[in-house]
């Protein structure tokens, strides 16, 4: 339940109903229950029904919930999310320009930790390096966190890995599937791309002030959605042959999300890396690194605490590699 | 010149008048080269004078420049300026809340690469670490310059180190004056602190979008004006025991910043390193080094190429610091 337990009338009917569902809840306990009259209640479930909600009224029964939407309203995922600060305090748009962009705006003025902005369609989503990322409206899980850590500059990157793991522990605890962490900002599914991630951040030299963290995960995108990224991504409902509730896989993801920055925070990223090499796609194998001018190829050691790739060169010695400079593949056979 | 060459009537006024400095200029002179009436160059001088400018008005004889206001408006100092980046664009603002948040601001809209935000007095003006700073307006020389550098984050303390060599060869370029850097972002004459500098960023995990530079320099503050920093600051005035035209020590630190930026943009940090450390304060000697939890002695090495500052302590060993998390002074006698 969100911090300090305010629900709207909308969500507290949901939850009204969900506790009997799928029987019926009467318009009387309901009315009792938030303190407002019939008719009041009438045109909440109205507003619930536009939503895509589809309630059964009968008489003398009451209400029942046959179907929810898949939306990402809060009042479909935050009720009882067991979390301490990712996503305790949320906001949902049905359309927006970019949720990073947003969370930006919100966390120069100062919203709480772990805030999230959450959205069913963005016009302007962006990836890394300023290239455009889109997606149909209602297929993609969408959204960005505000946080507040107490970090250099340099140790950015570390958030990035952070969210990519948490990524693939959701995916395994909603699903049983296993997804893999891809250098630097991507998680891989079977090869292909199924989630990517970029984290922007505001900073002074030596201090960071916020990092927004974004998070794009393909869900019920079809396998037509996808042709325009060629044959490099996948999604939930190509890989599992059917569509997903988004909100279901929202609240797992933002769990896992507060149990490791709840890490980050005690214990450093020492943890953390190791959970990244342990999901690391490639990790022991022969790779190639390629940047605008140059073509390296080697075994793929590691990361280090900057989250820069670690290539062990085919003469022992060890390069290191910043993710803006370059892209990381499988080794040409 | 500004770029383009373009200049307002005020700006053109006052260079006619520079060119003939000590000696007149006709008005119909004036009126030939700016093609406007001489009621509009009598409505031009009377705004010159209002700004604070003496000029003498004699029949037959023309106008002359007798004394110019010691204040930042580019019309001041941008005429000659020798650069080909930093302070070819400029904003000035008689009062502003801080450079730095207005610079902040105009990098995002994506204003010109080496723009200038210039203030007479402001009235949020901040230090590293959210710290207040503060100076009687007309006294201080306060401004902030946007940078767009390929950088990776971890790089942007290279460009505080950039600043302060900045700073220290103006000083002694138009005043004789042998400054000294202080780890991490001040400049210091005999012990005492003369300009402080403040990098903000805005970037993605590993790369910069935007870096912006503040820069305070103590000038005309008198001994009473540096009473609320205890015994720890000083300014030009109190060094010299005159005040100075901040105009011209602007002139020089922009063009100093301009052949730092290029010498970055060509050559890397290794070469501003070495200007660094030949201009660094205690280098080589006894220091400590505190944290809120620790206290450490030893050797200042130096700093590393993140400007982080290098410990050798007593065991021989060297110690990296990071400034966000320390402050260095001389080791206890």
């Amino acid at each position: 339940m969100p911090k300090g337990g305010i629900m709207n009338p909308k969500q507290k009917i949901l939850e009204l109903l969900r506790e009997e569902e799928p029987g019926y809840v009467s318009g009387e306990y309901i009315c009792q229950q938030l303190q407002v009259s019939r008719t009041a209640i009438w045109k909440t479930i109205e507003s619930l029904r536009s939503d895509g909600y589809d309630i059964e009224a009968r008489p003398r029964l009451g209400y029942r919930l046959l179907t929810s939407p898949d939306i990402l309203d809060p009042a479909e995922w935050q009720t009882d999310i067991k979390t301490h600060i990712i996503g305790q305090t949320v906001r949902y748009y049905k359309t927006t320009t970019s949720t990073n962009e947003v969370a930006k705006d919100l966390a120069r003025q100062g919203i709480t930790e772990g805030a999230i902005i959450i959205t069913e369609e963005q016009s302007k989503g962006r990836g890394r390096l300023g290239r455009t990322w889109q997606c149909p409206p209602r297929t993609g899980l969408c959204f960005s966190v505000v946080l507040f850590p107490r970090a250099n500059p340099m140790e950015v990157p570390q958030f990035t890995m952070l969210a990519a793991v948490a990524v693939v522990k959701a995916l395994y605890r909603t699903l049983g599937l296993r997804a893999q962490v891809k250098w630097p900002n991507d998680v891989y599914i079977e090869g292909l791309k199924i989630c990517g991630i970029l984290a922007e951040m505001a900073a002074e030299a030596d201090r960071v002030k916020y990092v927004v963290l974004g998070i794009g995960l393909n869900v019920n995108q079809s396998k037509e959605d996808l042709v325009c990224f060629g044959n490099t991504a996948t999604s939930l409902r190509v890989q599992l042959g059917r569509t997903l509730l988004r909100s279901q896989i929202l609240k797992v993801l933002l769990e896992e999300l507060d149990n490791l920055y709840t890490l980050w925070q005690q214990e450093g990223f020492l943890p953390l890396k190791g959970l990244w090499r342990d999901n690391a796609l490639w990790i022991g194998n022969k790779v190639q690194v390629s940047g605008l001018n140059s073509n390296y190829q080697g075994t793929m050691e590691g990361i280090d605490d900057g989250g820069a790739l670690l290539l062990r060169l085919y003469d022992g010695t060890i390069k290191t590699f910043y993710s803006g400079e370059v892209s990381l593949r499988p080794a040409n056979k």
